[in-house]
């Protein structure tokens, strides 16, 4: 991969030119929302970019990068997302033939090319609808075994449908958003009978580790994707914190599935890394032995992709933990899998629509997606810097998802997925 | 009630003066769509009303009615939406003191005043975020002991908290829409083991009859609404059937609820009926004798409202049967109290999200709102006329639910709610 001509690109940056992610930025200079690609630690305004030198073969729609939400560019398609990221490396290239374009041409560098630290980053989608998915083997059997035993950890179908649900999407926030603590229906003594709920802030406020997967081109109701056709429907990917209230999940959940204790808030990472960029990362997911259903066979073997996961937990008083390392390959269905089960009896995809790929955790007590899985059902406290321990969250503190692949200087990454939890929501 | 000079109003029908509800409309000579009302055999334009006279107090906001949805115009709160209605009654009332806004307006009636026949009508609301909740007990009773025996055919958490889950919002379609048979994965023998799935259409299609809600006002993330608070928040109703496919259903609910037996269609009918229509028909639902929490708790007693609901199945030889008839005041739990249990976390609802009651049956035979009932689970089969029988639904046929309120020549009801089950999409 070559190197850029940008200042101050660091070896261990997620944001070589491999990456090329799209995202949504304001500045103090200019509060409206638009397009912008991060390259080290700068960010490049598309707007500005795209209003001197068209960005997509044609020349008519790069208005697209002018908008408050990447939908626009998403809808395009990926030969369109191809072209694009291809033109900004060329344009970024330390050999550019484009010198013309941005390096040689001071006025427009100093408008576009900005500091990440003089940028604010947006929710880079307008999301339609979330589902969430549980594809995660190892997570699912960990948390099924605390709420069900060993004999029953998953369900007869976990192997022979990815399992999913839907989510909320209007609370969806991007990185850096606070999350107060959420008030919910609990059970103090869950063995006493008849058994009565207490209303109260949640006291086992967990996150979960997931990817998620943004859809670019629709799908028309009634007409399903081929496992073999989703991935021209896949836009890109982004960390996905599920936060989770454990104890109201506990209460709520059977027999329709998580609600409160989920839909207060999801955190997903600014910046969509594009497939392309994930292209040369891909690897096996975990083995699944079932028979599996024409519709979920792909031609493709290496459908899972091998991101380095790290989760830091820092206190109120500063101190940082890393408290898991894993890797996103942990999962049982893949992406394109999860696109032709949810659309298997003729439900329509949208521009925009996120997939979460349920909680990912490796097989090792070090690499565990949730806490619920760290203490073992809220049994046993987790070490962190300081001199404190943990079992669930407590108020102040923070929790940073990193997500990266490759070698130094030529890193794909996602930036920090990071939320704080903040006192319960006055009522 | 005043009675209107608009010609042609039978007293059975359900757009008499006194419901005054909004709907989109698009028309051959104009395919913009636009907002409209219904009155009698006819609908009103209301952008076209609305450029010759306001229609909102202030003047400035008339806009709305020439948007393509009705959100702009619910965001707006119920004040307004209720000093509308009032202005339509008044200008549609025989001694209309508004004769010449319209009634002797010969040129603006020819434009505006326009036969039902002539009318195509859309989805009223652009859909955010969907949720469907469980609160008829009835169905919720008789359902959980097909699935699960009358030992736990309800969950404890049932009396504590409206039970709901997220739905998908993309599949909301307007009355009329065909349904094609979903595909999916089904247990041909639930009893064999190891457990095999098939993938096929599905077998056991099924209706559920609901009321569904649309909100007005938003709330801000992390902005409980009150439960007291709820109805400033209520836009109106429409009526919905939640499309369910049983056998894909039971083999994929757990442990997360259900996904691809609801999300392939969901039907609304077209015309929203504001919140103040349905003043006079407030009743009492289902009495729920535990303790209720404290944000659960109403001044109000009378939460449900007496809407006499009708399910009719029409043949593919085209006999119809009024296969059910029942109320909804058939609910244990209240909208505002749906609204205050999806908000207790923080959980922000959008203009345009709808909510569904969940399935709405009374306690005898007649009066269920779902196949799964009438049939015993599969088990009985339902007699309906050309001495034909049903099961589950037969591609061909056409559920056609109707909602109604009052006496004649003052009745408030809903229109059809009508969808046809087409072959299985094709794969």
């Amino acid at each position: 991969m070559a190197t850029t001509w940008v200042p101050d690109v660091s070896p261990a940056s997620p944001f070589s030119l491999a990456n090329i992610p799209f995202g949504i930025i304001t500045t103090q200079d200019d509060p409206t929302p638009r397009a912008a690609t991060a390259i080290g630690s700068h960010v490049l305004d598309l707007k500005a970019l795209s209003q001197s030198r068209s960005l997509i073969d044609g020349g008519d729609q790069d208005h697209v990068f002018s908008q408050p939400t990447l939908n626009d560019f998403a809808a395009l398609g990926r030969p369109v997302h191809r072209q694009v990221r291809q033109l900004l490396q060329d344009i970024l290239a330390v050999d550019t033939k484009y010198a013309d374009v941005l390096k040689d041409n001071e006025s427009l560098r100093q408008k576009a090319l900005i500091p990440q630290s003089k940028v604010k980053l947006h929710l880079p989608m307008r999301v339609g609808d979330y589902t969430d998915f549980y594809a995660g083997y190892n997570h699912a059997y960990n948390v099924g075994v605390l709420f069900r035993g060993p004999a029953n950890a998953l369900q007869p179908n976990y192997t022979h449908l990815p399992v999913g649900y839907h989510g909320r999407a209007s609370s969806i926030v991007v990185s850096g958003t606070p999350v107060p603590r959420p008030w919910g229906q609990i059970l103090l003594d869950p063995t006493a009978e008849p058994k009565q709920p207490t209303t109260a802030p949640c006291r086992r406020l967990d996150f979960e580790l997931e990817l998620g997967c943004f859809i670019s081109k629709s799908n028309s109701l009634g007409d399903p994707i081929k496992v073999d056709n989703a991935e021209e429907h896949i836009f890109g990917y982004v960390l996905l914190n599920d936060w989770s209230a454990r104890d109201i999940q506990a209460w709520e959940y059977v027999p329709l599935g998580p609600f409160n204790s989920k839909n207060f808030a999801s955190t997903i990472s600014p910046w969509v890394v594009l497939a392309d960029a994930l292209e040369p990362f891909r690897t096996t997911g975990i083995e699944n032995k079932a028979p599996r259903q024409d519709y979920l066979s792909e031609s493709q073997t290496e459908t899972a992709f091998d991101i380095k996961l790290e989760i830091d937990l820092t206190t109120p008083e500063g101190d940082t933990t890393t408290i898991s390392k894993t890797s996103s390959k942990n999962l049982m269905w893949s992406f394109p899998q999860m696109i032709a089960h949810h659309t298997l009896g003729g439900c329509n995809l949208n521009t925009g629509d996120l997939l979460g790929s349920g909680t990912i955790s490796g097989l090792e007590p070090s690499e565990r997606g949730s806490l619920l899985e760290m203490n073992e059902g809220g049994k046993k406290d987790i070490m962190i810097a300081g001199m404190n321990v943990r079992k669930f969250l407590k108020d102040g503190d923070t929790i940073t998802m990193r997500g990266v692949c490759g070698n130094d200087g030529a890193k794909v990454g996602f930036g920090d997925c990071r939320g704080t939890i903040l006192t319960a929501i006055q009522r």
